[in-house]
C-alpha cells in the first residue's frame, strides 16, 4: 500500500540491465501490496511491475513464492508472472532489496463484490487449488493454530485497548480452535489472502489473481473460509448467504467439497476470522514509522468471528455437500 | 506521495461516464504528488492520470491551475494536460473530491541531476516563463515575504526542537529578506516547485514538467533561485557552480537575465531556501495522520540558506548578465 524503498534512475537502470525489456519511458511507485514496494514500469516494449521485497516477507520464502507463481502460470492460472533475467533467475536485487520484475496484469479489483463476483471467485479458487496440487514444494502456514498462538503472545498485553474483554475472547477462541481443529481434510497450496484487493476483474470476469506472499500448504477449506469472511459479509457486517452459496457451489463444480470439509467449515471460518483479527489488532497497536499503510479496523473481525461462533449448523453457509 | 482518498470501482465508473476515454483495464494508486491523490488509469484507448485534490490545495485555486496548464500546453509546453468532459469542463468531482483527468506524460525524474540536466532545465524553465507571460490570470505567491512571515507564526514556538537557535536564524532571515527584497524585477507566472521530482526526462532530454499546484505570479528570478537550491547542491551540500552556470546560461539564451536580477540573486536565493526550510520544518513538526509522506529533513535547507548568506558577490553563482 505504500512505497517503502525508493529506487533512483541509476538503480533502475542497473537492475534493468539484467533483462531484455527495452528502454523505460515511465516509472512510478504504486500503492499496491501491503507487504512490498511496487513500481509501475513502462518501457517501449510494454508494462511491468517491479516488486521490492521488504522485511515483512521472509527472504528464504521468496524462491517458493516465485516458483509457485511460475508453476501456476504454466498451469493456466492468470497472474503477474516473474520475468527471468538473462541468466534465467527470477529473483534479483534492486536498490539493495530482493526484487523481481513481473508482467502487468490487466484488471481491477471490486470494492463491493456481488454474488456474481463470488461465483467467479469460487471457480478461480478451485482452479488455483487444482493447479497448486501438482506443485512439489510445501510451506508451513504461519497462521496455523500454533502460529496464531505464537503470534498472539507478542500482543496479548495490549489487545484490551482495542475493546474490553478482547483478550478473553481471543484466548477462549484459540483454545476452542485448538481443541476442535479438524484432521485429514483435503489439503494443498492455498492462497491464504484472497481478499477482493487481490482479485482482478475485466468485464465482470476474473482476469487474474495477485499477491501470493501468504501462499502456504493447508486445508483447501481454510482458503474458502478466508474468502467467506472477506467477500460474503455486507458493509453492515450481516452475512450474505446467497454470496456464500454461489462461492461454494461454483468452487465445488471444479473441486467437489466433501462432507467432512463442510462439517469443519464453522470452526475453520472461526480460525480464518481470528487470523485476520490478530494481524489487524497487531497492525492497529503497532505504530508503523515511515510509509504508513491505511490501518484496517480489527473490530470488523470481532463481529465476523462472533457470527461464526453462533453457527450451529454448517448448512447455514448455504451449501450442502453431495 | 501517498494515497489519501480511495476510489471504488463504482466511483471510478461514475466519474468516467463524463468522459470519452474508453473502458478501464487497470487502475492503481500511484505515489506521485505530495499534495494530491493520483491514480494511473489504463483504458483500451490509452493511459491517464486521475488526480483528486486534497485539502492542502485550495479549491478556489483549481480553475487557475487547470486553465494555466491548458494555456501552457497550447503554447507548446509539454505537461500532463486535463481532459475536458463532455460538457467542456476540466474540473470534475470523484469520490467526493474535486478531480481532474490528465494525459499521461512519459518520462522519468532524475535522482542526481548532472550539469547537462541543469542546462535542459534552464531552457525548459525559460520557455515556461515566456509561455506563462501571455496568461491573463494572476495568483499571489503564498510564500512571498509576507506569506512566509505569516506561515512562520504557526510554528515559531516549536522550531528550536529541530536545531538550537533555529528560531533566531529564521527571524533574522525574515527581517533581512524583508529589508532587502528587490523591486520591479521581471515577473510573471512561475512554477515555484521545480524540484527534480517534477521534471521528467526521456533520452536525456526533458519530456515535460508536472505538478503546477504552487504556480503563482512572482519574479522569474525566484523560480531560478528555487532550482539553484534544488538542483545545484551536491549530496554533501557543497554548491556546484558548474551546474548553476549551465542552468542560468541555458535559461538566459531564451529569456535574457538582466543585471538587476543577478544583483538580487543572493537575497532571492536566501528567500527560496527559507521558503523550503519553513515548509519542511512545518512538515517535520506536524505528525501527519493517515497516509504519511516521507518527511524531508529541514536541516538540508539550513545549510543551503547559510551558503547563500555567505555570498558577497552575485558572480559566485557562475553567471554574469550581459
Amino acid at each position: 500500500m505504500a512505497v517503502y524503498t525508493n529506487v533512483s534512475d541509476e538503480q533502475l537502470n542497473a537492475f534493468l540491465s539484467n533483462y531484455e525489456v527495452g528502454t523505460p519511458t515511465a516509472f512510478k511507485g504504486i500503492a499496491e501490496g501491503v507487504e512490498n514496494t511496487n513500481f509501475l514500469l513502462v518501457t517501449d516494449q510494454g508494462r511491468y511491475i517491479l516488486t521490492l521485497y521488504e522485511k515483512r516477507v521472509n527472504e528464504h520464502d521468496l524462491p517458493f513464492f516465485l516458483e509457485l507463481i511460475d508453476h501456476l502460470a504454466k498451469g493456466g492460472i492468470s497472474c503477474p508472472t516473474p520475468l527471468h533475467d538473462k541468466e534465467g533467475r527470477s529473483l534479483q536485487t534492486c536498490a539493495g532489496r530482493p526484487a523481481a520484475l513481473f508482467t502487468f496484469l490487466d484488471g481491477m479489483s471490486v470494492r463491493r463484490p456481488t454474488a456474481h463476483h463470488c461465483g467467479e471467485l469460487g471457480k478461480a479458487m478451485a482452479e488455483f487449488h487444482l493447479s497448486g496440487s501438482t506443485f512439489q514444494q510445501q510451506r508451513q502456514n504461519s497462521f496455523s493454530v500454533k502460529g496464531m498462538q505464537q503470534f498472539y503472545k507478542d500482543i496479548e498485553g495490549d489487545v484490551n485497548s482495542i475493546e474490553p474483554d478482547l483478550r478473553q475472547l481471543i484466548e477462549e477462541e484459540l483454545n476452542y480452535i485448538e481443541t476442535h481443529w479438524p484432521e485429514g481434510l483435503p489439503a494443498g497450496i492455498i492462497h491464504a489472502d484472497l481478499f477482493p484487493d487481490n482479485v482482478f476483474f475485466l468485464n465482470n470476469e476474473i482476469s487474474g489473481l495477485i499477491d501470493f506472499y501468504f501462499a502456504c500448504s493447508d486445508f483447501f477449506i481454510f482458503d474458502l473460509a478466508i474468502t467467506l469472511n472477506a467477500w460474503c459479509f455486507e458493509p453492515d457486517l450481516s452475512f450474505n448467504v446467497t454470496k456464500a452459496s454461489r462461492l461454494l457451489e461454483a468452487y465445488s463444480r471444479s473441486r467437489p467439497i466433501d462432507k467432512a470439509e463442510i462439517t469443519a467449515l464453522p470452526v475453520v471460518s472461526r480460525a480464518a476470522a481470528l487470523r485476520f483479527l490478530l494481524t489487524r489488532t497487531h497492525d492497529w497497536l503497532v505504530i508503523n514509522e515511515g510509509a504508513l499503510v491505511a490501518k484496517k479496523d480489527p473490530k470488523e473481525y470481532i463481529r465476523k468471528l462472533k457470527f461464526h461462533q453462533s453457527i450451529t449448523n454448517p448448512g447455514s453457509y448455504g451449501f450442502t455437500a453431495r
